[in-house]
């Protein structure tokens, strides 16, 4: 990896963010998913691997961390990294040091990704949830490590320690990484204060989402606080903050920056909204958790603030008895699910996901027909760009899993 | 607080670490500790204010993210904001830049207080401690929240949520206090790469402690995991690198950080030491934590570890026993202590600590030797500041509380 003598080093000395002028052109093609995605696992897991190898120089006993933080990172859906990474396109087109730029690309994207999975190790702490991504949830993996080793104490206690540690290690990590991007990207206050908003609403967001579960669900704010987790919690984190912040280290400017806030924005919501709708109607061999998982975890999301609005009495009580119960029976999770629709929840929720897909699309459609006078700084892609944004728009809107 | 656009940020445009030449002279006088204690306070105070309102503009429901950090960060020792700014003045001297550079220092110093802050929330929920600084610990507050306000759900577990997701909000409000003060005191790599140690450093070394009290107590490594996690959880953390990363800040370079460091290391050992020692021989009422906490949190201590050296097997086994019970009666406590103390464990750790002190002593007369004939890069103090260190010194190192 890079150090401080490294000619990646050397050359940020020189790098600039693109003028205006280079980036006044027609985007007419993204990088592909699926090549970012492999870009940014090479460095992360060349990050780690150096990090990992730190940590050993403190003492051997630091082991696990490193693994544990390999392993869990691998088998991301890489959502946050392709957005940054074609944020970064959209604002700095082909200007002709992008392939320089690269590098620092994939380690800011690599830093987003590791961010999450801090989110997440934290996460699964705090729903108590057994499985992340198919694997045992890490605080469950380090409880086994107790086990396998004849630890002392309490081998619970124990994962959950060691989870809450890794997953501030983790988080160390990723401000690092964004800070080699930086080495190589050069210096951008703008692309900083995005970084730490976007830090900022994901946490604050998860905070919320802690509290929404504990007030009661009669509570007459339930819809506001579920659309609050919905948009800060996830849709800014996972969709428009990712482009933003990519946009920023290309060079956007305040107006580019607002016109991918109108499609990343509803996107994001859109991606939430089919979230909480697979958390609770997902096929479970797809989505890799327990079908009605949301219901025993008690998630208090617009799908179930929209059935709220029609149930009856009776039903209200039955949902707020059983919300949050993780030892609910197959059986009593299947009647919320038909509460859920029956009340009309998931129509809601549906109609809502068409509204905010079809508004990023719109926005969408507006760069692409500027294609041709591309007479201005703003976004203008070409019909491959385009193609692009609206599958990968369609596979966050309607995904299966 | 400063935005993009106020004063500070533009003089920062021309802000430089001050040049070798400048620092060529002795230190008279360091700042007083009450002085920088409430100079820090107030940044971290007028800090967290600005940040509590941002977090209101998300949700009403963020209210007791602010108020409970605000309410945390008061009452600290600020060890370390007072030793990064004396490591500033060690390295910057009295450099005629110095006076507007404060605020940044400030920043500096208060973004060390936060992350020690965010590790004390997240250690409190590892040990389960009840108390910090005299009051609740912040995930017991959450959980009075939860019975005062009839939160649904348990009580516990809601505290604990919290209080993880606050930790993180609090780490991440350090990384962002830390981005300012570069924005005062100008880019500087090498205190990026120090902080980027430290915060490594106490991550690393709470997994060390997390996983030392799992292992059994007959394991041979005893000794030596009890001075790694002594050396990075603390003594690094506290005391040494606080101390470099002031000095980065100020302009030192690698010649003058090795020299601090020859200080630094070995008082931050002898604090930990005597951290260890009130731990388990402090008086309650001085300590604001129980008699024997240490004990019954299982705490693997350098002083354990010493102890283990002359036990008895059947000494030995009740120790295994109890270490880490935290029902222990204040009897079974007792009969540790006097174990610790007839095995000539305290003894050895009283001499440890004396040996670090001395050593830190000898580095600061050699500074003061140097005084008069000032003609190199090193560090050169007064008869002043020659005073002040030694007093620190020997606070921290024969501190009762």
């Amino acid at each position: 990896m890079m150090g401080a003598d490294s000619p990646s080093a050397v050359r940020a000395e020189t790098a600039e963010t693109p003028e205006a002028s280079d980036r006044n052109r027609t985007i007419e093609a993204l990088e592909s998913p699926e090549s970012i995605a492999a870009e940014v696992s090479t460095r992360i897991e060349g990050f780690l691997a150096s990090k990992a190898a730190e940590f050993l120089t403190i003492s051997p006993d630091a082991h696990d961390i490193g693994r544990a933080l390999l392993d869990f990172t691998r088998g991301g859906k890489m959502i946050r990294p392709v957005l940054l990474w074609w944020g970064y396109q959209l604002a700095a087109g082909d200007d002709p040091s992008r392939d320089r730029m690269t590098g620092g690309v994939a380690e800011a994207a690599g830093s987003l990704e590791l961010l999450h999975a801090a989110a997440l190790i934290h996460d699964d702490v705090i729903d108590h949830s057994d499985t992340r991504r198919g694997k045992p949830a890490l605080h469950r993996q380090f409880e086994s490590h107790h086990a396998e080793r004849s630890y002392q104490g309490g081998a619970e206690p124990f994962g959950i320690a060691a989870a809450i540690v890794v997953g501030d290690i983790c988080l160390a990590l990723s401000e690092e990484l964004f800070e080699r991007s930086q080495t190589v990207l050069g210096i951008t206050p703008l692309a900083r204060d995005l970084r730490a908003t976007l830090r900022r609403d994901v946490m604050v967001g998860q905070y919320l989402d802690v509290l929404a579960e504990v007030v009661p669900l009669e509570d007459e704010r339930i819809g506001e606080r579920a659309w609050e987790v919905l948009s800060y919690k996830s849709a800014k984190y996972s969709v428009e903050q990712p482009l933003l912040l990519g946009a920023a280290l290309g060079g956007a400017d305040e107006e580019q920056l607002a016109e991918i806030s109108k499609f990343g924005f509803p996107l994001g919501q859109a991606f939430q909204l089919r979230d909480d709708v697979l958390g609770i109607f997902g096929d479970p061999a797809a989505t890799g958790k327990p079908a009605g998982d949301d219901i025993r975890e008690g998630k208090r999301t617009v799908l179930i603030a929209e059935s709220m609005k029609n149930l009856r009495p009776e039903q209200v009580q039955v949902m707020a008895e059983r919300l949050g119960d993780p030892h609910l029976s197959d059986d009593e999770v299947d009647e919320c699910v038909v509460m859920l629709t029956e009340s009309g929840g998931l129509d809601a929720v549906e109609s809502f996901i068409r509204t905010k897909y079809d508004e990023a699309l719109s926005v969408v459609r507006e760069w692409a027909d500027r294609g041709a006078h591309a007479d201005t700084t703003r976004t203008t892609i070409g019909a491959t760009a385009q193609r692009q944004l609206e599958g990968f728009a369609k596979s966050l809107s309607y995904r299966t899993s």
